[in-house]
């Protein structure tokens, strides 16, 4: 699995600060050490910005200027994203769009204009959560109809079929769907279509650094048996993070010997 | 999932020491520990013990007098099984058959007699391990039908698909096959038939503690999605023991409300 972190959102205070004065220190610094924790890729979380697109383009050049990683645009914003783009000389992956017809019209078109990767949420078209497998095949379909008829390879499609928070009454309904909506989506759509999800989400609201990592650790074993391809995350979760590499070697396609898993810490002792 | 405990075998020395002194305290002691800490179930394992039935007889007796849990009766001597089945008051499950001819004809007629349960091993009749899923699916059916020849009731198998130690050359391919034989076996069958997996087995070898927990905490939460319904275990990795508990909340078909979770300590902070 591709390890992304989302531990870079304008909602963050010291972010926030840094930002109001157009200080890129803080985000460098943040950026490094999830970079040195393991961080693949980085989504950069827009929030609700004001002064968008130029903030937005602050901050997609910082982070560019901090670490040589790919970069999320994570934003609903379509004129951040543009000058997020048009700034970016990193691979970027725009994250994302979904049925609402506003981000179909707005921001499917720059994925085409820059040739880029783009993830679409498993999201009703009025932006409801859907809770059932079935709901979300559907879903999958239709975006990725939605993707072709704007022209886009479907290799470039990313499907996020948005992890819910266990606080929801139907949170563990809907995560245990998507589990299986991950497994089956490429029988589905009848292409290799990857796959991206929020682990973060699990664990949204008042609960403890503990208890959100035992949910990450019991359900990302879960995504990853189930076929994901990317997972966002926070990376300072170090738990979480040497969980990743442990169920990469678990689900290897490759024939590795005992002392070849040695590098990921998990074969023979020291 | 079932918690069966793993951690009364014989080759342990103070066990081994118990039983030549026919001192049941050391056993009553570790059971009671088992049971304390969370085993819903205790498998019985007798390894090469000699005077075989009478001590395992021994063995039964001493267990259900100290804990009122399920016993698995984990021996392929089939005297030692039929002095154990002919004391237990507990349920009992056999554990187990596999298609080498000398276990159906030895241990598959005592499930019959004592009217118990009985697990059985995706094994080949000269007891090599399969590695691939077809393979390990082709024994699922040649045991099933062994099973119903012997006119026992199919909802009395259970079957293990015998997880394999990382240490092997194929044990990730293997262990790979594992996930998905479980989850395609009822509809292999055409019947809801249970399952079991020995966790332990992973970490077979030379390997710490930490990494043997580290290797069980992926692999388990996989199994669990797969739907697996018991898992043997050690269960004085406390660690592992509470993930049976989150991912068995992940995959509860019940609706939960987020409070409802407070008593296995993954909701609201206390």
């Amino acid at each position: 699995m591709i390890i992304v972190a989302d531990n870079l959102h304008v909602i963050d205070p010291g972010i926030a600060q840094a930002l109001a004065k157009d200080d890129p220190e803080p985000v460098r610094q943040l950026v490094l050490h999830c970079a040195r924790s393991g961080a693949q890729a980085i989504d950069i979380n827009s929030g609700p910005l004001k002064r968008t697109p130029e903030k937005f383009a602050f901050l997609v050049q910082t982070v560019q200027g901090a670490v040589s990683l790919p970069l999320l645009l994570d934003t609903a914003n379509a004129d951040a994203l543009g000058a997020g783009l048009a700034v970016c000389r990193s691979k970027a992956i725009i994250n994302g769009f979904s049925l609402e017809p506003a981000k179909k019209e707005t921001i499917l078109p720059l994925a085409m204009e820059h040739g880029v990767d783009i993830i679409g949420y498993l999201l009703h078209p009025d932006s409801r959560v859907p809770i059932e497998a079935q709901e979300m095949m559907a879903l999958a379909v239709e975006l990725f109809e939605a993707y072709s008829r704007a022209g886009l390879p479907p290799e470039r499609l990313i499907i996020d079929p948005v992890v819910a928070p266990m606080s929801w009454d139907s949170g563990i309904r809907h995560n245990q769907a998507v589990l299986s909506v991950i497994r089956n989506l490429p029988d589905l759509l009848g292409a290799p279509v990857r796959t991206i999800a929020g682990l973060s989400n699990l664990g949204s609201g008042p609960v403890s650094r503990q208890r959100k990592i035992q949910l990450e650790c019991a359900y990302l074993p879960m995504l990853a048996a189930s076929g994901l391809d990317m997972v966002l995350m926070n990376v300072l979760h170090a738990e979480t993070l040497h969980l990743v590499r442990v169920c990469d070697a678990l689900l290897s396609q490759k024939v590795f010997s005992w002392t070849e898993l040695d590098p990921i810490g998990i074969a023979a002792d020291p």
